[in-house]
């Protein structure tokens, strides 16, 4: 008969106690398989424990598996297997960290005292009692009404374009967007993009392991000639404000590419229209969606960079055959945005406060690059950079003066305390980029640090 | 010289009523490429309007590509072509609508009553006022440390898990994280599902076109041996409550998984949990991520199904040697949640709101559970209906006694108000599958249709 001792005051059940005395009696093999268990009333007049405690210790172990009942009949033991006694110890590998520097040109942080932080969280608290328990509801699977409505209005005021809200696509973010147009424009197709560019965007059609072509710039962006030749299908640009070069793309190139597309079958453009809020002079430019006549433009834009890192929602808008596909093979996927911010955003994008927020943003960011442009023309490095911009965005180049090479002059600058984003860091060939032009991403720059910082490259240059 | 009128009180600036006409002029051929524009004065003065509405004109032209400037020379047209004159007409298709029915046992709806929304606004309000501009930041790839640390404690008081919090991957919602995991665990590996399973997850691996198996099952869960015989590498599998059979698997077929992994290289079993936290009669299932002593189980779970479905936030668990991996190939990907709600659920978690939330669900979908159960045992489908379920999740399985065909069953009970989910819907082979059992997802029921949903079953049986 199993005889086992309790622990009174371990703090644990009786029944816990029991089904471990069991369990570990099973795997160490004592029990056998198949081996009858004692009935419940028997064990517990053994043990001097109630029948219902035996009868919750059997219960659990038959529920995993480590014995069986029969009826009328009682309790068997399963078979298993005695895991191994030595115990794989998991050690963890450490997590990189990121130094400090006193002055950083790569990170395009948006400064937090931008945010209209007191009208969004007034809009979040309205949207709780507004919506109540309409919050718990999943929104559809292209994202909530309210929002994409939203959307469109704010894109036929503000960008001349003419969408309906049923051809937007909400997600968590354009890197989440990527995937479902991969998805949505097939496998076998073979994508571009533009070289040099933003890094992650090639990064994330190599993890997809997709056909990746890098396409050259010139001086009007991507080259229709060489698009031509690399055989792809379906290209990934960011005509109204490239990265890092900062080209707009003319009507002319834009027009190409157009042309290019509609020449055959299942040629697409994929417009990241992420930066075109952040022009400093004029009106945005005209995007390629609204000038597509033929269905082969997907315009993406995001709020990441308009509102807040930590909000996950962008979107994309489908021609009409690609949204009648989308809906066939992909709307089963749920939408990847939580009702809650969606309906935030609606509300704060209603109200003109998104707008409103974006204006003041465009002031703050010209105030912001000019005075940054205006210390580097005038203070330590005057005569030694040469900027090169376009007025829009929030980067722009500068030229050094100097030999050191690339890869030298990042390691001493970062050796100074200054990170620097160099142009041939965007090259997949660094060997064909120009050499010695930082890419000045100004948005995260602590103005009041700067002088300090260029006058360590000054220094770093003279050397 | 370039005449055009004005209208006065169109509510169209100058400038723009002039960048209109210019434009249009290029795009008709009206103004041909290389064709010198009068200097900003001379036009000035012919159209009498200011020099700078002439200036921002022409900087808006340059900067949309139609024009360009020459230094002291002046404005040239740049060559464009002509858009076609058709404009196609983009019709949208129709989104399709789902009729009401009036007894659902296909959608498992979480009730909104059973949330506590009072605590999750309060929380939320908590979390605007302590995050404040924290808010604002993006959190790290792999989600916020906060509840990844909440996550960790949860896991180790509920489910006898030990985790490091580094080891956990948060994201928007489990679709995503098979994204992720394909990514991590390869391409070129051949993947398997449940057969039967939910459909989703064979859909999910399907539009990722990578190589899928679906595996049959027997009583104890998904085969080993068919498993072995398929080839495949990675195998899906939801041990402790399957979906739609009921089954929670048995240690013995877990211990034969895990072996199954650990005899070849590149072997891996991911665990999706989703069910678990509703078992309604002794502990928690252990999992097989806490048995498994190769690094060979990565453990998935989501909280959509506890919290509500509008909460976008999953998260997966990795051993050691895949975070690295992880770490190395993808966590340049952003997390895709946002901060906010990953603090306000850490804040939840960590207040032991989330625990209380499970226990007061799991009671009421267990008085559900039982309601339903009794209400077909002695109603209207008395003996013509026999419940088979296993004292956990949010389904469970009904064999009605007919000789009608699956196909026609569900047909004509859709003609009567009643939508069904059938045991052979979840086969790939639909044939394969025992034929007359519902799949019942009861926690969407409105328990005073109930009564009369099951009448029409009754009669529809009896005809």
């Amino acid at each position: 008969m199993l005889t086992y001792t309790f622990e009174k005051h371990s703090g644990v059940s009786l029944y816990e106690q029991l089904y471990r005395h069991i369990k570990s009696d099973i795997l160490s093999g004592r029990l056998t398989a198949g081996e009858k268990l004692p009935s419940k009333r028997t064990l517990a007049g053994h043990l001097e424990i109630s029948v219902i405690t035996v009868k919750n210790a059997y219960e659990q172990l038959a529920a995993e598996g480590y014995i069986f009942g029969v009826e009328k009949k009682g309790y068997y033991v399963n078979r298993v297997e005695q895991p191994p006694q030595t115990s794989v110890t998991q050690v963890l590998p450490e997590a990189g960290k990121e130094p400090h520097y006193l002055l950083d040109l790569v990170t395009n942080s948006i400064s937090a005292e931008y945010f209209p932080f007191t009208v969004w969280s007034k809009t979040m608290r309205q949207t709780i009692l507004e919506q109540d328990k309409g919050l718990l509801q999943p929104t559809p699977y292209n994202g909530a009404p309210e929002l994409r409505r939203a959307i469109a209005d704010n894109l036929k005021q503000f960008r001349g374009m003419t969408v309906d809200p049923e051809q937007i696509i909400v997600g968590a973010g354009t890197e989440f967007l990527y995937y479902l147009l991969i998805q949505l424009l097939g496998r076998e197709r073979t994508y571009a993009v533009e070289d040099p560019g933003y890094g992650k965007i090639g990064r994330i059609y190599e993890s997809n392991q997709v056909a990746l072509r890098r396409i050259g710039l010139d001086d009007a962006g991507l080259s229709t000639e060489e698009l031509r030749k690399s055989g792809a299908d379906v290209v990934h640009i960011s005509p109204s404000h490239h990265y890092p070069t900062g080209i707009v793309m003319p009507i002319g190139r834009r027009q190409e590419l157009l042309r290019w597309a509609g020449e055959q079958e299942g040629r697409y453009i994929l417009e990241d229209d992420y930066d075109s809020e952040f022009r400093f002079v004029g009106r945005p430019i005209p995007t390629m969606f609204s000038t597509d006549e033929h269905q082969r433009v997907i315009y993406l834009n995001t709020f990441s960079k308009t509102i807040a890192p930590s909000i996950r929602i962008s979107y994309m808008i489908l021609p009409p055959h690609l949204l009648q596909e989308y809906r066939k093979r992909l709307s089963f996927y749920a939408c990847t945005v939580s009702g809650f911010e969606q309906y935030t955003l609606a509300q704060f994008m209603a109200q003109g406060r998104y707008e409103q927020h974006i204006n003041r943003m465009r002031n703050r960011y010209r105030q912001k690059r000019d005075a940054v442009i205006d210390a580097i023309r005038t203070g330590p490095l005057a005569g030694r950079a040469e900027i090169m911009e376009q007025d829009a965005g929030l980067h722009f180049l500068m030229k050094l003066n100097t030999a050191l090479p690339d890869q030298d002059l990042r390691r001493r600058a970062a050796e100074n305390g200054v990170r620097l984003a160099l142009l041939s860091d965007y090259y997949s060939i660094p060997e064909n980029a120009p050499q010695h032009v930082v890419v000045v991403n100004y948005s995260g720059i602590e103005l009041q640090d700067l002088h300090r910082g260029l006058k360590r490259l000054a220094v770093l240059l003279e050397e």
